[in-house]
């Protein structure tokens, strides 16, 4: 119909920054004729309960504000020690009335204690550490890394690491989640290792790249980002609030394997290490929906999808 | 400040993609010295009258909503039959009162006539033509291209096009406007020819470059995105609000050209085909804010920002 043109033909919700797949031609003998061609729908649709894996309690969080709930996965094996301290905090309820102190468009939303820098006035980090290492990248060895073949402005080879976009630099070989919309990261001052967690920003616009290596990157929000993508910028520069009356009230922040069963959120996340994931991306790569009159034939690290799904209720 | 902890440390607006520039090693001859690092702040306050410009009024729309004004460059280079017809209809108030109809996270905010599709009830052209062909990409010959160094997911070549964010293949000769964050766009149905510019949309998340050559570009915004980005999301699928009680009404879309010069903003450009464009491209790719661990040394197209300003009152 008229009124439903569109820049393009796909419903996936495309808010999850995701992930994988080198499918070489090469993939098929001589002697098999290749699979007919498939659009994303498709391999979803064909998905099996295997394809599908949910992040564990302990590494998800949830950040309730009055809009709603941001379900956000945690990366232990990304920022061991950040992640150790963001599960501290959330256990003694650190954040639970701060709030978010600036939201900049095309940028980031970031929360936090407005008065971290205060001696006298800021919130006590209880247990947590008020120190930690930078976590900017981890060796190569450490992390299951699986490439996509993609021409990158920023890194030699990218892919995916248990569901999160990452890239490597086999030369040093080194690895880092990258800076694709959704990353959760810690902020920092000037000084390298001056991030521990209590401050948290998530990417809500184009992929700010030149982040990698700079920052320690923790997480990926997995639902809900639109709660924080569509809030109103802040009117001081770098989108901050000066106004507290203009922050945004962080009801709670808590890790899943703190509530009880009935109160968590069972999402599953589509796995990045399978066929089936090869297969979403060729399907992100040579574009097969009717709309597309190019079908492309390339595909970028942040613009691959990792879909996301609620299962039917009492499952 | 502990509570300014940033992402990073640069203050520009971020919204606007931008531009251009291939800095060669070998501009400096080796008897000269190197200039001193800048970042893009002092770039910025280096810069002349010269290296800004006001766009064409018969090339700049006021989009005015509710929550203010969003202005826009039209782009004849790339689409003059669409950017005819879109004059045109701006002429004819033809948008206002009609609705923003869609807003998709991480992708696009989409307005038009609702009863597009419905020959009985539909919003009459007007002098305005119903079909137009389709502008997808342009002669290289016929555009001033200037190339940036980056290497490109989706493009062979990338740069500037008066402003603009470009690619172009020089195997086919051919050249178009990439989709960045703020590219305006005019939907369209599963047929390649079937826009006119009656129905718009910009890009409000990570570049979806895989548009790119499947449908046209009219322009970009040049500020108020922020307008647009923070709309709350649709609800149906694709970001499309069915309610009509949810869409964003449309208070009007002008030609800056058809206001009294009283009426108009004097929004100004940078310029990208300047040697001050060049430095800004290469104080992004190598970053000397002292906030960067690690200066980074590339860039990518959608991430080089095109600064705007508005002058003093009574320039």
């Amino acid at each position: 119909m008229m009124w439903r043109r569109q820049p393009t033909g796909h419903a996936m919700r495309r808010y999850a920054p995701i992930l994988l797949a080198l499918l070489p031609a090469t993939a098929w003998t001589a002697e098999e004729s290749p699979p007919a061609p498939v659009t994303m729908a498709q391999v979803l649709a064909e998905s099996t309960p295997a394809d599908w894996r949910r992040p564990s309690p302990e590494d998800t969080l949830y950040l309730d504000i009055p809009g709603g709930r941001v379900v956000i996965e945690l990366a232990p094996q990304f920022a061991p020690e950040h992640v150790a301290n963001i599960r501290t905090l959330a256990r003694q309820h650190y954040w639970d009335g701060l709030a978010i102190l600036r939201v900049q468009d095309n940028y980031v939303v970031q929360w936090g204690d407005p008065q971290a820098g205060n001696p006298e006035r800021r919130r006590s980090l209880g247990e947590a550490e008020p120190h930690v290492p930078a976590e900017f990248e981890r060796d190569v060895d450490a992390l299951a890394f699986t490439p996509i073949d993609s021409r990158d402005a920023y890194a030699s080879q990218v892919g995916f690491v248990g569901g999160f976009p990452a890239a490597r630099d086999p030369a040093r070989a080194k690895a880092w989640m990258t800076h694709c919309y959704g990353l959760l990261g810690a902020g920092r001052d000037n000084a390298a290792d001056s991030s521990n967690g209590a401050e948290l920003y998530v990417v809500i616009g184009h992929a700010p790249r030149h982040l990698d290596r700079n920052i320690t990157p923790v997480g990926r929000v997995l639902s809900g980002i639109e709660l924080l993508s569509a809030l109103s910028r802040g009117p001081a520069p770098m989108g901050f609030f000066e106004d507290p009356a203009h922050r945004i009230p962080i009801t709670s922040i808590r890790l899943a394997a703190d509530l009880p069963e009935s109160k968590r959120v069972h999402i599953e996340v589509f796995r990045t290490d399978t066929p089936a994931f090869q297969r979403l991306v060729q399907a992100r790569r040579e574009r097969r929906e009717d709309w597309f009159a190019d079908p492309v034939g390339r595909i970028e690290l942040c613009n691959v999808p990792v879909p996301v799904r609620l299962p039917p209720t009492g499952t």
